[in-house]
Formats: C-alpha cells, structure tokens, sequence
C-alpha cells in the first residue's frame, strides 16, 4: 500500500527539516515531568507572565472595555474603571467599525498604524508612514511574511546569527531556502565582527548560494547583546554594499540592563547616514507586544515597518496577509497603546509608570543576579546580559562527559540540559538549539522566574552543575556514570 | 543596476502568483470611495460585526473578566458581571498559568482542547481526542497549515470545489501546488456530483499530477448549500479509493437556513460507515469563532480536528505551530465558550439563548429576503441561501456588455461590480474571485446588512441591474456604453 497524503513519508521535506529547540524534546520532557507532579521552572520561552510577571493595569482595563463595550452605558462603570481608559476604551472602539468582533484591514487598524508611525517619529526624529506599518500576530508572523515573499528556493540564503533564535533558521527551513551562519564573538561579548560576516558571504557564494537578506537581533536573543551605533553603520553599509534587505529583529528594545549601549534603532542608524544609503536600502523592522515590560505574549501582537520598500512589493505583502484575513484586533489595541501610552497629567500615569519601571528595574536585578551565579559555578562563564530577557552561559564539558553523551545518543549539552532538568526541574534550551561553534556547548535561560526565587534557583543550578562537573572530572567516578 | 531582494522582479513567484478576490480590486476601489466619503455597504467579506452584529453578551463579560482578573477581587465586580461570567472566567485563568499574557501550548490551551472534544463527542456521538485538537487564529491559519504540510510542490494537487472560497486557491498557490477544479452544479442547487470529481481527478493524472487532497466546505461559500448525507457518504468513498486526505471545512455549521438538510459533519459520516473507511481515512476538519451566530471574526479564533492522522505527522504539525509560538489566547477562550455555552439553569442561559437564536432567525429571513431580491431582477437567477452568509447569483450579463467589457480591460463580472459599487455603494466581491464555468458569470454577497435595510439594498440593487440590462440589451443604448 503506497502512503497516504498525511503519512509522514509522504510530507513536504521542508517541514520536516525546520527544527524548532524552543519547545523541543528539552520542552516536551519538561512537560512529562510536570504532568507527572514534579515542579518545573519554565526558563525555556521568554514568556514572563507565565513566571508571575502581572500584566500593566492600564491596558488590560481599556481592552477589557472594548470586549465588553456595553459596560461604557453602564452607570456602575466608573466604580470599576478610571477615565481615562473609559476613554481610550471608547476612542479605539470608534477606528474598527464592529469593534473587536470584525475582521479589520488585513494589514491592521488605520488609526492605529498611525500610532505607531507617531511613536516611530518621536524615537527616531524621522518621519514614518502609517500605509508602510503592518500590524501582526506577534512579531513571529511579521517575520514569517517577510521571509516568505524573499525566498524563492534553496538557491536564495538568509545571513543569520549564530547563536539566533530559531524562528528564524525554521522558517527559512520552512520557506525551502539556505540558511547562511554569521558567528558572533563570543569572547568580544556576542559583538558582531564585519570579516566573519564577509566571510560567510563569500562561502555562501562560492557554493551558489545568492544572498539576499540578512537578519540582525538587537538586542540579542540570546546572546542578550546590543549592538553599537558603530557597528549598526558597518552592518547597514554591508548589506549596502552585498545588496541584501535587512530585516532588523528589535523587539527586545524595551529591554535594556546598561546605560553605556542605549537602543538604538537600525532605521535612525540608517536615516543620519544620508543618501544614497538612506534611501536605498531595503530595511524591515520588527517589533511586539510579548517583550519589554509588557510581556504580553499570550495576546499576539506586532508590527513590521518597511524602510525603501517598491510599492509594488508592499502590495504583495499586502496580498499575502489578505489571505489570512486580519491580525487579531485585542492585540492591535495593545499595540496602540504600548506606542501612545499614559501621558503626564493622565489619571492612570503615575500608576503605569510605576508598574513599568517596577517591572523593568526588577529585570535588570535578575540580569545581574544570574550572571553572576553562572559566573560562580565550575566549568562556566557567562557575558553579562546587556539587553532582552536571557542568559547564554558557557558550559565547559569534561571530554568524559561529551564521550558520555555520545554513547547515549545525544548531542552533550542536551543531555547536560536534560540531567539539570531532572534534578532542579530548570527547563533550559540547549545551545546547539540556536547555533555555536563546534565542541563549544551552553544553555540559554531566561532572566524571568520572580526576583525573590533567583538566589533559590541559582543555588540549585550550581550544586547541579558543580557535581556533574566533579563527577566527569573525577576518575573515580567513571563507573558512576 | 540588478534587482534588490525586495523588488517586484526578484520576489518568491509563488506569492507574486496568488491571488485574492475577496480583498482585491472591488474592495480596494470600495475603500476609496468611502476615503472620498461615499457611503459603503460591505458585503464582500463575511464580517457579520462589521455590518452591526451585536456580540453575544455572556462571552465577551467572560473574556472581558480574563483580561483584567484584578477586577474579579474588587467588591463592585458583581455590579457589573454576573456570577456565572466570573465564575467561568476564573474557571479560564485557571487553564492558562499567566493568563491570557502568557504563550500557550502551540495547540492551544489543553482544557480548552478538552472541552472541543467533549463538543465534538455530543454533537457526532463518537470520541475526539483532546490531543488531535489543534486551536489556530481562525481557522485559515488551520487550513494554511495543513497545505503547507501536504504540499510538496508543483506535481501536488489538491481538489478544490468550484466556486470556492480563495483562501484555497491563494494557500495552494503560494505553497507552490496545483489546484484541481471540480465544478458544482449551479442547476442542481450546487450539488457536487461525484463524476465532476472522477473527471478532474483523471485530468490531473493525465497531466502528471499527483492528487494528494480533497477541499469540501459545507455549507458553502460562496454557494450556501448544505450537501447531504448520502453525499457525504460518496465523497468520502471516493477520496478512500483514490487515496485522498479529505479537508473538511465546517466554519458555517451553525448557520442553515432550512430544515431539509440539517448540518452532519463528515467525522459523523466517516465513523457511521464504519471499517476500514472509518479507520484509515485521512480527515481533517475546521471550525471557527467567526461565524455562526457568533461572528467573532475580528478574535482570530478556530480548531481543526484530525481524524487517522498518524501521530508522527501530528508531531510535525505541532512543530510548525510552534515556530509562531501559540495562537492568540483571548481566542481561545472564546472557542471554549462557543462549544461550551451556557448551560439551561445558568443565570446567563435566557438571555444567550434569546440574543443567538435572535441573530439565526435573523440571517434566515434576510436569506430569504436575498434571494427572492436577486430572482426578481432582469436576467438574474440565485439558488436559495440554505446555509454559510452568502447569496450568489448568477448574473447573465448580454453580450454586448461583455464587449463592453472587454474593451475596458475587464472581466465582465468585475466591470458589472464596479459599476453596481459606484452606483449604489454596494461592494460585492465577482464571480471571477472564487471560480465559474467559462462565459457564466456571477456576483457574491453576504447576507448580513441589517434586516431593515435589506428592502432598500434590493431594491437599489434591482434598480442599478435592470438599468444596466435595459443599457446593454437596448440597440439604442449601444453609443451610451
Ligand atoms: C528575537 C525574537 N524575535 C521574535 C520573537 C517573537 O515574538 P512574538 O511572536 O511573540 O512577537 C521572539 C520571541 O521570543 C524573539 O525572541
Ligand atoms: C469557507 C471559509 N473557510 C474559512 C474561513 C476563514 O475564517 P476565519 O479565519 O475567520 O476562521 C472563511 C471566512 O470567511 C470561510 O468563508
């Protein structure tokens, strides 16, 4: 009997190759554990009110108003809602005709992609075109759209850190196109050197490969870098230079734990270089609701800005997200107001500011805390997490360890990943789920479990890591293994 | 100077190639005539919302509840929400650690699976697996999906119904497939006749291609008719013998119009034939919170259900539903609710039950009303609206129009619809947009304006069509065109 169409011998090759580590077989046993009762701390997505993070108050009550619009005639409304989101509630219920139960325009809400050209305006000192914003799903399907319109087949390849996130390798698994690798420096906290970049062109090219697009994360996931105004100009003159669109993944830009490598975006960078530059090359940017101190994940929502895009390729993508129909309306309105939040003189922005700053003071504590915990431990160094929501350290393997893997199958730091599991219930994402070099192994974590459970967490990943360490150092311990 | 990566000229042909009717030129041309502050009636997208639908009540104080839970500890919360709301709305924050902020699982909230389950197991009278459950943002995301896993390329066919619903058409386009057509039967109330589908299935093989699914929307878009049992029992036959994963596409299974043909799912028919049919076909099913009595559209909300799907192949889907992370999570909670509603004894019953039945009852008369518009027209004919939110008529357009048209650059369909757009404001989508037999030409249109201006919307529309029939078939005319 030959297979059937849903048989997986007879699936399309490309899904079958995308890899996706975030909720891989680390997230599935994860999973199995705490169904079987065993506490698990989910550090494996930036997910942050999975964690305990609350949701800012603001916002939740404007979109809480929107659902339920028939609370605004109601005379008990004010004993439960302040104004000012009465008022915000009822101004986004006037740009969507049928609120929140219609499909809007498939590239998102017109008012509300004026919001965010304003807000695009306001931090860059340059203008910004509300018919160049699309609103999305999250940040993920903005990038998934992009990537789908450039690649045309294997031929075409996409520069792409390593380490990355690994939306980025799937989906352009996923689309049937070459992944081309830029390694970041490690050793020069996760800084992006331009010759490895040129390097890894003329590798691509020299296997047939075109290169069309590169992908920068900035602030790094998850490496946790931010890239210098320097280094951003020597990126955008590359991908001038190399004739590639440069799609710029920023949604960590809230997330900053440094005061000398403020955020700055790659569209600023681009307009203070000047013509012909600043005219010409293909920029998108990404941004979301999920991250900064709104942590929003669960509602998706995102927007993508396209810098020198031909109208007729905004009209593609415009095509291309009709086919879904509209990205969800909840999640516009959040994104509306993550632009055009509570102003000075606001009832609700003393409030606001103070759950945000609250939120934001409290990450960079954890970001400290943490590196300086794996920093403490054998066997393991850590850069320090200068922005978005992770910790990347190092894990030394003992050669005896790495034999051990081999003989079990699986690649080292998963199964250092899966015994750390085990013991502590910590569920990580092992570093070969996002690229490093060869023999060279770590986790990534998030800096996101309560500020008050991190010393706990980190005595607990220390003593994991200490003993496993002792144990595949010390010869004696070989039969234990 | 050669192309960048995101001109027009060096885009992915795929995404170049689809195409997408019910947000193309029509409703483009409608958008801005209403920027220039024409009055517009939307009929070209099933957006009951948009066009005044009020939303049911007891869901959105729910979801309202989940989206701002510090609202269930303040004491005035009973002033404003019913105890049944709250007490389901905290029922749903317990589902979801972190609420609706948080990433779900990629499939969806497991307890909301559950309750789909227990929906499907009522409503067929057999059991459904939580676990081949899948939660999208609206079922198009679902369906897209699916093709993406089934396409391989180019020599890949799946059979679509004509006319069809684009979404099918511009998914199999952009995964790079082959549509293979299959006509419905106007004059048989848009029967599908199981020899239009033999001959299409042969045609594509003597073509060379591989024909891997079956599309069936019932009831229909844009044909409204509900296809019965003993139908349903050839269809499946017919994709069993020739190896054909059959998609079944239920988003209107609560909207029918008459009580001849009452909505059967294909899982229901599938399981009463019983071995080996029942346990070896490939079956996969959609729904929505779009629809229905609903009509949610703007949530972003829909399940797909699969029925002897092997589980390798449900690994895989579940891998590329994680590479979006989750979908939307307020969604979710309104699938929950929709196949869970309040129950008889609820504080909430009376009342949901009186605003869904208000709103069926509704559609059924303005069908109605439709259809008898349409056949009392010039050289129009409409079979009867019996389920889904559309009517579409079959316009006989007079030769001489069809010059006239040919002569603009237009296809006669779309010419007819522009000028009914300019005339009246009534944006229909062509016939052309979803498929016809060559030379037969159609219009479609929701049923969803509101009941008291249906007489009105006909009688403007009869006044535009006989105008333009009496233009185009009066000789004296002919230097008018
Ligand atoms: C670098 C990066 N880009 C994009 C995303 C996608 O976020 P979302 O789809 O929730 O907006 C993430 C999520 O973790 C991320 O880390
Ligand atoms: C036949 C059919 N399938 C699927 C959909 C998609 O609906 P949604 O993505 O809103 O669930 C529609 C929408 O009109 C439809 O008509």
């Amino acid at each position: 009997m030959f297979p059937k169409a849903l048989d997986y011998e007879s699936l399309n090759e490309n899904v079958k190759k995308a890899q996706y580590a975030v909720r891989g077989e680390l997230y599935l046993r994860a999973s199995e554990l705490q169904k079987e009762g065993k506490k698990i701390i989910f550090t494996n997505v930036g997910n942050p009110h999975a964690l305990g993070q609350k949701p800012l108050t603001f916002p939740r009550q404007v979109v809480a108003l929107c659902q339920a619009p028939f609370l605004l005639d109601d005379p008990n409304v004010g004993l439960l809602f302040p104004a000012d989101a009465i008022a915000r509630a009822k101004h986004y219920l006037t740009l969507n005709t049928g609120g929140l139960g219609a499909y809007s325009d498939s590239r998102g809400i017109p008012g509300i992609r004026k919001e965010v050209a304003e807000f695009i305006e306001k931090r860059d000192g340059y203008p910004s075109d509300p018919e160049l914003i699309f609103l999305t799903d999250g940040a993920s399907k903005g990038v998934m759209q992009i990537l789908n319109i450039i690649i045309r087949g294997e031929g075409d390849g996409v520069l792409v850190p390593v380490p990355q996130y690994p939306l980025y390798s799937a989906a352009i698994s996923l689309f049937g196109g070459s992944l081309v690798p830029y390694f970041l420096e490690e050793t020069a906290n996760w800084g992006l050197d331009i010759n490895n970049l040129r390097h890894s062109v003329a590798e691509a090219r020299s296997k047939g490969i075109t290169v069309r697009a590169m992908v920068i994360i900035n602030p790094g996931n998850p490496t946790g870098q931010c890239l210098s105004v320097a280094n951003l100009r020597e990126i955008l003159k590359f991908c001038y230079q190399e004739n590639l669109a440069l799609l710029g993944d920023e949604v960590y830009q809230q997330n900053i734990y440094q005061d000398e490598r403020p955020f700055i975006s790659a569209k600023k960078v681009l307009m203070d270089m000047g013509p012909p530059i600043s005219k010409e090359l293909h920029l998108v940017s990404f941004h979301t609701v999920s991250k900064g101190y709104w942590g929003e994940c669960g509602q998706r929502g995102g927007y993508f800005e396209m810098t020198n895009i031909p109208p007729k390729t905004v009209d593609e993508i415009y095509k291309v997200a009709s086919i879904s129909l509209s990205p969800n309306v909840p999640a516009q309105i959040f994104m509306g107001m993550m632009v055009n939040p509570p102003k000075p003189g606001d009832i609700s922005y003393d409030h606001f500011v103070r759950e945000s700053k609250g939120i934001i003071e409290s990450l960079r504590r954890r970001a400290r805390i943490m590196t300086d915990g794996f920093n403490s431990c054998r066997n393991v160094v850590c850069n320090f997490t200068e922005g978005a929501m992770y910790s990347f350290p190092q894990i030394r393997l003992p050669p005896r360890a790495i034999e051990a893997a081999k003989r079990a199958g699986k690649v080292p730091d998963v199964l250092y990943c899966l015994k750390l599991l085990e013991a502590t219930g910590i569920s990580t994402v092992p570093g070969s789920g996002f690229g490093q070099k060869e023999g060279v192994f770590h986790l990534r974590t998030t800096i996101l479990p309560a500020e008050e459970d991190m010393p706990g967490i980190m005595a607990s990943f220390k003593k994991f890591n200490d003993e496993f360490m002792e144990q595949y150092e010390d010869y004696r311990g070989y039969s234990r293994m």
